[in-house]
């Protein structure tokens, strides 16, 4: 199954039918069907399922999908079935809302490192973790294996912390700067470029 | 041309393509091949090649496109051969993040308001714009026509948020809220979970 290449946008979709259907599980609703999954992430039916056939369709066999199941099954393919431990560097504003945010423990991605490289910030709490200097990160890393590095940082610095935690084992980057990152073949890279959701916005608006 | 479907990857890509373009702009570069513009984005420059075919090929000629060209016929497809006028409503660690990111005002989406239900923060200036209390918000967009609401806020307090700014004019939504928004149907909503990056991140390292 995994030789199959499934776009990066049913990747995306699959995380909000999981989000939604622990929602469901969560109010003790046992099955669903495409339709009822499509109204809840505000999508369309036929893209649910097109987007589950990639997966063999999951197994439904007419009453709708089992919810547990499903979930399961997808959750497993975005490989939520474990945890994945992750740093964050950079604690501006947009490090800080990352920090803050409780969505991510919920999905099984746990912080257990902050850094920055303002002595200032150094010693300051969020969400029970305290603010280390950058300077620590590779002494943290050797103590501490990590499987995502979170990086908001300015464009100029993002290069040098990548080489780094790469470095140190880090095989995942997050990068919320606007700039493009090397870094050897086995690392993963996604680039979140906060401009782009605007302009995938204005090219919606502007074709209809 | 608009009614052919693109791929949202690919107008994502597009988005990223013209950032690496204006920067070859801003060096005085006059052309570039796929190959450079796949390596300035650590694409691949097939993949480039089958993005712009969906947009009859932007016509190259074999000594490679011509970059101010290129770009101005990415910008008007993405929607940016004009000015978008945002306001950023709830001003906590990602909405101050975005209110402080020089990345938007570059590629014309213009920050004239921004927005809080919090009474200690009105006043407070960020980037030169004084954040206004919450109930301003429709008599400002009555004086200020907005296309763009951000929306940076507790997910219980979204839909309350997108019915009043709608019912001003507001024709897109970037909600940052990992909740379901409902709105009229010539509304353009954008969804961005911070969660779904990581989960895309995971997919992948999973899927190694």
């Amino acid at each position: 199954m995994k030789q199959v290449k499934i776009p990066e946008a049913t990747i995306g979709r699959l995380s909000f039918y999981s989000r939604f259907l622990t929602k469901l599980e969560n109010d003790g609703i046992e099955t669903v069907s495409s339709g009822e999954i499509a109204k809840g992430i505000a999508g369309n039916s036929a893209q649910v399922r097109k987007d589950f056939a990639y997966f063999g369709g999951f197994g439904k066999r007419g009453v709708g999908y089992n919810v547990a199941d499903l979930n399961r099954n997808i959750k497993e393919i975005l490989g939520l079935n474990r945890e994945w431990k992750a740093v964050i560097v950079g604690m501006g504003n947009l490090g800080r809302a990352l920090a803050y945010y409780h969505g991510f423990a919920a999905r099984g991605f746990r912080i257990i490192g902050l850094f920055d490289n303002n002595p200032s910030k150094k010693g300051e709490k969020i969400n029970n973790l305290e603010i280390q200097d950058a300077s620590e990160l590779e002494n943290f890393l050797e103590k501490n294996p990590v499987d995502i590095a979170i990086l908001t940082l300015p464009g100029e610095t993002v290069q040098f912390v990548v080489d780094r935690v790469v470095k140190k084992g880090v095989k995942g980057i997050l990068n919320f700067a606007p700039v493009v990152v090397f870094t050897e073949k086995d690392v993963q890279v996604r680039n979140v470029d906060l401009s782009v959701n605007l302009e995938i916005l204005s090219y919606n608006l502007n074709s209809k």
